[in-house]
């Protein structure tokens, strides 16, 4: 069977577009999580042209194929389960068009966030989900999770930005859907059947993405607590008092440590902090939110309420948010970042919930988050190689996703279910929804070649 | 067939709750477009098990059923082109939550659109899409064609707000999708094959909306233009200023003159206004917008602008507008609302086109839209009795709808395709993607039980 994948490679790419060497081979078995296995073949396509040449080869000879953008997935989803082919969409990476007048810009999958960000700046204009990865991962990757960050809680995720998707089947037809225009009700909307599919359904060839004028003022705070659930009260208070925050982050105990020991922020060492941003055209309506934000702050017991004397200062603390995962991964050899959001008024609860979790089970947790969406980041870090304590982190995580689902909450805010979330999806989701999932991707992809053993469909 | 359907209805719901009177037939065989068909009969379910039992039930023995609103569709999605049962949601219009803690509202499919605002609204919250038909239309026929309204430009439409469903299957199954979190990348968007499906996939029994705070500072204008073109390229100007006003309106001279014979309004009858609205939390910052507009309505050639003084007269131009299309009614003895959206830049070249098209084709067309998002309200107005007439209107309609596609739009943006616009949907979407949605269609539906006949599905 490789034999007959590696002619047809050199027959359909040519030999630079593909490759069977063991370091490319090693380098396609991960992503981001803990998950690992080999693939038989990389390739890397130029054209949709070609992804659905490959895709249809590979559904003929029954090829397991899983699409890739920089893998920086945390959930195993760039992982080839059962080998076969793994599809690099980095090399397609051309920004198309950039059109004020129309309000959109139309990419190719293997275009990386912060490249979109730096087309788009001159104009005044951004993509607005920014996740933490956004360096480097690319917006094929953030299609395929429906990828969130900082700026959910104003500004929404990523499927709030596609309007329409050119898409390889399997069967090797190349589809579009959805529409270039700011709205349309025109049939069933295919593209959000794509956002989030985690390359399941089809391999997503080219996006057009609605653009926002970027707001031209911002205020920035830090508010520090005792414990997180004051904190958490904090953030329903304020997500309900007509507020809406462009960026409202939680950072706790642990996480600020780390940052100091990996900086020199000096940040309070408090029990958990929170950090705000409110935006607009005008100073003053920047400030008039931060006061609103600041009064429900301190109603909730804050230590200290400082705000971002200069745009420096407060770039610096977003980049002290940003680097969390980095200098969280300093603290132990293995890391389980979860990624659950619970309903608004759940988020005091859970914070406490996680510090009860983490005393029961003996593991270290670590929580950042996106609050004001309820989308929170307990990172449980751990040591690999301790047999003991690798079963206590397990043990831990699956409570978690069960109380997560008690509260009316959902397993992932926006890293996807991939293959570490995979057995727990008919927690959240009824029989129904399972059995109409699944036969959606019996529909899709009959063969089940596109990235297989994923999400429990 | 319809004695084993009545037997069924008078078992199942009892003899309150069902009807095969003429009276309620008639009322049932059309919708407030020009489409007519009676069925056979219609009932009145008032829970969620109801309505999967009537399902159930009809799936089995083939009967079609047409699942209703308030029956204000202006493509006939409501009409039960092939007889058999009517299902009216009308009953199940109970609030069953409204949370701030969690930021969503749950509602039954009857829920009227204005008794969710005034429900939302001593809080400070709103729903914000804002359809013109809101004071009769139900949340449940706003899902069902993602309706849209006055707000889409700055807060989009239904399909942004609905969280999760309740749907019943044909089968007789119920399935909740979505989550009650502000965010989710758990599994297939199945929410957002429901909404706009226009009932051909499942009816609607629960939704989870997310609310919105509604903005506490507005500043109101309005602009006049010799011509409709350079309203056009005003607006085009406007969306990509920086400027995302909530309201952004264009209104032709048809329906100044029309508003004026039917209210004491005294609007200058020019040949096009365009009417904004800035909104925030304080009046500089709606000023601060709204001087910018002002500054794009000077740039394209503005006869005039004026700035309501009060909050009075911004709410009277809002009333004007939204009054359009009953004035507009009683202009002929027939109408064909057309809805369409174009790219941002094609606002103007539409808007003059429109003119071209209603000579050449010697209609009458008059014109309102949500300009800030490119959804264009063109409407037909002619004696439904002047067979010669009708010829032209249909003539002039297909020519549109070509239009409109040639320039990258979509055929509706915010009605639905309903009956109207079925026969042309394949101009606007691909091969594969019809394939697509018809197999989906079969995927949910496959005796095509439910609102057969529409969306050409």
């Amino acid at each position: 069977m490789s034999e007959k994948l590696y002619d047809f490679l050199e027959k359909t790419v040519g030999k630079d577009l593909w490759t069977k060497d063991l370091i490319d081979l090693v380098s396609y078995s991960s992503d981001a999580s803990l998950n690992k296995n080999r693939p038989e073949a990389g390739v890397w396509p130029e054209t949709a042209e070609q992804v659905a040449a490959i895709l249809a080869f590979c559904n003929r000879e029954k090829i397991p194929v899983t699409p890739r953008g920089a893998g920086t997935g945390l959930t195993g989803l760039a992982v080839p389960v059962q080998g076969g082919l793994v599809m690099d969409l980095g090399r397609m990476d051309k920004i198309l068009k950039v059109s004020l007048d129309d309000r959109l810009a139309v990419v190719q999958p293997g275009v990386v966030y912060a490249a979109l960000e730096e087309a788009l700046d001159p104009y005044g204009f951004f993509f607005p989900p920014d996740p933490a990865s956004g360096k480097v991962a690319t917006l094929g990757g953030n299609v395929a999770t429906n990828a969130g960050g900082m700026k959910g809680a104003k500004y929404g995720t990523t499927k709030d930005y596609v309007l329409g998707l050119q898409v390889a089947l399997p069967d090797g037809r190349l589809m579009r859907t959805g529409s270039n225009t700011m709205k349309t009700s025109s049939g069933y909307n295919l593209t959000q059947l794509f956002v989030g599919c985690e390359g399941t359904l089809g391999v997503v060839t080219e996006i057009t993405l609605k653009i926002n004028p970027r707001p031209t003022a911002n205020s920035t705070a830090l508010a520090t607590f005792d414990k997180m659930e004051q904190a958490g009260r904090a953030v329903t208070d304020i997500m309900k008092s007509g507020i809406i925050p462009s960026v409202l982050e939680i950072i706790d105990n642990a996480t600020l440590v780390a940052i100091n020991q990996n900086s020199d922020m000096g940040l309070p060492e408090v029990g958990g902090m929170l950090l705000v941003e409110t935006d607009g055209y005008t100073q003053g309506e920047t400030e008039y939110q931060l006061e609103k934000v600041i009064d429900l702050f301190k109603k909730n017991g804050a230590l200290e309420v400082r705000k971002a004397a200069s745009d420096e200062e407060a770039q610096s603390l977003w980049l002290a948010r940003k680097s969390s995962y980095a200098v969280i991964s300093r603290i132990s050899n293995a890391l389980l970042v979860e990624d659950m959001a619970v309903p608004m008024s759940q988020v005091a609860y859970m914070l406490a919930y996680l510090d009860d979790l983490a005393a029961r089970h003996k593991v270290r947790i670590a929580t950042v988050g996106h609050a004001g969406d309820g989308n929170l980041h307990p990172t449980i870090c751990f040591d690999g190689t301790d047999e003991e304590e690798v079963k206590r982190v397990h043990a831990a995580s699956k409570e978690l996703f069960k109380k997560v689902v008690e509260v009316g909450g959902t397993l992932t805010g926006e890293h996807g279910i991939g293959m570490d979330k995979a057995p727990y999806m008919s927690l959240e989701h009824d029989q129904a929804a399972m059995e109409t999932m699944r036969g959606l991707k019996k529909f899709f992809d009959p063969n089940n070649i596109l990235n297989p053993d994923k999400m429990s469909v």
